[in-house]
């Protein structure tokens, strides 16, 4: 049964979780924005939302994606949500930008780039939160698809640029992680040695076509020999794939290759200690983070930080000394030791 | 001049600064002990010797050495100990054992491994700081290194085991960073993917004599090859090389390559870069540190954490709404939102 729920008036919590539960697409966004706020008096309703929304999430497959620009992550998604949509099963796109909040800008923030998928009423595309530290930006993501799983949502796709930690971050938050890379060999081999073959399942050289096709294939040789040298023999190896998004060509090969990695954690019981690890992991890293941006955003903190750094640098000053400084101007430490 | 130190009767800051430049012998493990010391008046002047010492440090070579347990660690380095005191160079190792806060041991614990070293009027050797984080007993190797520094000692060796954490922090307080290999092939090359090629300068595979030979040279061979294929180009890749530490063979060509890189970044002048760069991120280093000490030691902290995290892993409490409760208990955070 649809409420009628007041498009600008401020909604209260009770009108968020109807409207998420049935997937009001005027209230899900909202819900978003709310989550995504700042706001100390929204974060508290946010997070008296999220324990309500609770009991109804985790039914969705979690996919990270990542890839440099240029790696065609738009197009990769666009006709792989297509795909799936025109199977009758519902996405997400959700991003971790973690240029989002210098920049202002961010990776989905143009839905025109995926104006096909957009307008497919099976697929909500959300860029990505814009403030804060990248854990900060990360933690309202991870949030975000949490509400997109509650409201019914089958496949949560989270993009982020094949930048370490972002990687991290978001491998964090998925069940399993989709590598995208550009065909171009050599230099392509450079992404491995930032511990990408740790996080990743399935990994797909996007452009294998025309011109560009023998360079996709060479580069994911390359890949395969790469991982058996460096990952040695394992259970489940990471799969490398080609393919042409532009073309829609083995864009299926490569979700099936994703859906079975998922498949076979779940009936192994692997996903759900995967997901309780995850869970307990953010609880710790979500505290670092506030601790690090109250620290930050101190002002006491904020008069003296560059004139300590310069002494450190000038070594003047031992970093130790500095340290105790910096703590006992927070307010977090007695006059020495912890 | 010589002053006469009392043995046992506490030492002014005077006397540990007259002492430590004096290269006395008596007072050296007593300003390293009150640097390892968690008492609060000890870390007070701590701070305040080492703010002294500051002016006369920096003037040793700072070399990193990580290894697996067996791979021959303290062999090596009593033999490259006693290499560089026959030429009349002061040498002090130090360690960063991960292990040590846990197991009360310490990979440099007994001193008894490397007796003939420690027997040497030129070398002093120091266990590892066994008490706190690995950040904290990191820190405190830093500080020790500084403080055998403005004794004059010349080469400070670093040992660590070879696990990725504690690798990255050492690498994080010297110049130039080797690591030690087990030949043993295929499962050798387990331990690029710790980022590990992203620290090093130089890779010994040791063991290289009698039935050990040709695998040492095997795996040298495969080092080689993976550091090509995942690095790409370099100006300075890592070097390969192989020794036998028992035999007492090579050992010196490893060392010859260290100093090369060591040379040849001082002349480019990229050391006091490097050096400085590293100041820096100790400083916020050892502040996230104490900020993740004071919040595991806060009383409130320890009552709730674990049933708050239990209802995280049960899926019952979102991990903001749980990291909120703890920040609160902590006293660092508003009821809601920093």
């Amino acid at each position: 049964m649809k409420r009628d729920v007041p498009r600008r008036r401020q909604l209260t919590t009770e009108d968020y979780f109807v409207g998420v539960r049935d997937c009001d697409i005027t209230v899900l966004p909202r819900a978003l924005t709310l989550i995504e706020s700042n706001n100390p008096e929204h974060q508290r309703q946010a997070e008296t939302l999220l324990t309500r929304l609770l009991p109804y999430t985790g039914n969705a497959i979690r996919v990270g994606i990542s890839g440099a620009p240029g790696a065609g992550k738009s197009t990769f998604i666009e006709a792989l949500g297509l795909q799936l949509t025109a199977q009758g099963r519902r996405v997400a796109v959700l991003a971790v930008d973690p240029s989002s909040g210098i920049s202002g800008g961010s990776i989905l923030g143009d839905k025109t780039r995926m104006s096909r998928l957009a307008a497919e009423p099976n697929a909500y595309i959300r860029p990505s939160p814009s403030a804060g530290t990248l854990g900060g930006v990360a933690s309202k993501t991870r949030e975000s698809l949490l509400v997109c799983e509650a409201a019914g949502y089958e496949i949560v796709l989270v993009e982020t640029v094949g930048v370490g930690q972002s990687e991290t971050m978001v491998a964090e938050m998925t069940d399993c992680f989709l590598a995208l890379m550009l065909p171009g060999a050599g230099d392509d081999l450079q992404g491995i040695k930032r511990g990408l073959l740790e996080l990743v399942d399935v990994i797909a050289v996007n452009k294998a076509d025309s011109a560009t096709l023998k360079a996709a294939e060479l580069a994911a040789h390359q890949y395969e020999m790469a991982i058996h040298s460096i990952l040695g023999k394992q259970d489940h190896p990471p799969q490398v794939l080609t393919c042409s998004a532009l073309h829609d060509q083995r864009v299926d090969a490569v979700w099936q290759a994703v859906q079975q990695r998922y498949t076979a954690m779940k009936s192994g019981g692997d996903l759900a200690a995967k997901r309780s690890r995850q869970q307990v992991r953010w609880l710790w890293a979500i505290i670092e983070d506030r601790m690090k941006q109250a620290l930050r955003k101190h002002p006491g903190v904020r008069r003296i930080r560059e004139g300590l750094e310069s002494e450190v640098l000038a070594g003047s000053l031992p970093p130790e000394a500095a340290a105790s400084k910096i703590l006992q101007t927070f307010g977090m430490q007695e006059p020495c030791g912890i």
